[in-house]
């Protein structure tokens, strides 16, 4: 990594919406040493009162389906109402592929171009929790350096749907019409999670049975139990190829966050986000402060050996190690 | 619940094989009072060098394979062999259907009236942790009463498989041929973990593709990762109604048992669970100290509403609340 810059240095960078400097801060607060670590809190910490502004928008869909050429026409969509957009990836898989940074600037390379936008997709070599963790940094970043619409997109392969519908205000499936349920690999979960379903690769020969799916979708929804926002979802069918369908989905966001605003939604939820993120973040600042503490150092491994031997109950060898942690701490 | 007897009492009348008194002691153990916790940690203590003797058989199937009715087969002549018998659920449902003690004494009629067994199922109104905690305990008050074979039943429906497969040395699925996997609900993984499959209701017009189910099955199962105690899964057909198969499965459970002493599997997996109890109750342990501590208790409400608010970042939240709690508990 290049020398790092002044707390204060990020700080005004971000705020004046210095992309090079936001992109030098996000690599910080993916970093895992100590000082980077505590230089992001402090960083985070400054720039909180400038967050939370922007409209957070989830999108998933398994491979195949046409995710990057959608993000691609929605997203220059999106710049040319003179909005500013940011792009980021939630993809624990990209620790096998690698090379994922060139991998996305190659993939959106129209949208990579464009001036109002930034794209960053997650560091590799990451598990799941570790990406979340970024990924939600990283928005925040995000918002005070000025972007207004954020999209957090995802492969369709199930734990990671949720952790992003956890971190966005409006929550996009794409799916691809004739393929069948099981084909696409999507759980009826991920469907009720979605705010709208839009139909991709709507084009040519494709047309009709897209406009079929929508029929189907759209009955199949109406099983679904009413979403928490009151919000009925939608089902579309959208052609990034034509270039269709992308005023239609805007335009459905624009519903909704009129919707969630005025009956309260939109606030309730994030409040509610902030507090799993919390939770989230208290279970493991517990168990690092547990397993990094001297007593349970000295202790764990012959402990762990009674407990394996059966010379210790389990659950009393437990609570014993939480005793001896919390009387070392005294010391 | 009846007058407790003391520690004493109970170890005694355990230790001596007292189904009256392993029965309330079950009871002691299930309950959620701080009293009772306090004292089935000693009593645990207490018979923890008799414990660890029995044979662990975890066995699994969705509704309607037809468990009962096997376990009653199996167990009755489990017990002809002159062992003594005890069976135990994981059956996180139970607090749906309610009256689950009734309907187990009901559905296996005859092993109920047996001197040799003892049938006791998992109390309702628990979250599924809860009951696989309350079932471990009881397995060692089993064993400390001197029963040999421990039968831990649950329905298979995903989660609570994993939780049985982690407290027992050798895993039963029961499957019904011609259902199709996707009808019969069981995932690839649940099978991936069996030791045994056994095609039950293989009679009458059955027994034909009962056999043809036994060669997919087995098909099946070479294609599966060669699993960690070396031992081939068997699959095998099996009729409680006719009673035949029963004696087959007993002896590929003697098998298993002589090859997973032989080449040390057994001890080492037992370890490994031990570990893994271990360190479940360990991050229960840490969590209920947490939240129980007065410092948290006093500032949690008002930090989580600038939380939620956004007037704090989550993960900085949660930091300064384990350092209150640390720094509480000090003083």
């Amino acid at each position: 990594m290049r020398q790092r810059l002044s707390l204060d240095e990020y700080t005004k960078g971000i705020r004046s919406g210095d992309r090079v400097i936001l992109s030098r801060a996000i690599t910080v607060i993916e970093s895992q040493h100590d000082e980077d670590r505590q230089l992001s809190k402090l960083l985070l910490h400054n720039i909180l009162p400038n967050t939370g502004n922007s409209f957070r928008i989830g999108i998933t869909g398994v491979p195949g389906v046409g995710k990057s050429t959608f993000i691609e026409s929605f997203g220059t969509y999106i710049t040319g109402k003179g909005k500013k957009l940011a792009v980021l990836t939630v993809d624990p898989s990209s620790k096998k592929t690698g090379g994922s940074i060139l991998g996305d600037k190659t993939r959106m390379e129209k949208l990579s171009r464009d001036p109002d936008a930034f794209i960053r997709p997650s560091a590799s070599n990451l598990a799941l929790g570790g990406v979340a963790r970024n990924t939600r940094e990283a928005m925040l970043l995000c918002e005070a350096a000025g972007f207004e619409i954020i999209i957090v997109e995802t492969v369709g392969v199930g734990q990671s749907e949720t952790i992003v519908k956890g971190m966005t205000d409006f929550f996009l499936l794409l799916m691809l019409a004739g393929a069948g349920d099981e084909l696409q690999g999507i759980k009826k979960g991920i469907m009720e999670m979605a705010d709208t379903i839009a139909i991709n690769k709507a084009d040519g020969a494709n047309k009709a049975i897209a406009d079929l799916a929508v029929q189907e979708y759209s009955n199949a929804i109406h099983l679904f139990p009413r979403s928490e926002s009151g919000f009925t979802p939608k089902v579309v069918t959208c052609s990034a190829l034509d270039n269709t369908g992308i005023d239609d989905i805007w335009q459905i966001i624009l519903d909704y966050q009129k919707h969630s605003s005025a009956n309260g939604y939109f606030n309730k939820n994030r409040q509610g986000q902030n507090l799993e993120w919390m939770y989230d973040s208290l279970k493991q600042a517990l168990e690092n402060s547990f397993f990094e503490s001297d007593a349970v150092v000295k202790n764990l491994e012959k402990i762990e050996k009674y407990v394996a031997e059966g010379k210790e109950l389990p659950i009393y060898a437990a609570e014993k190690l939480v005793e001896m942690f919390l009387r070392s701490d005294k010391e």
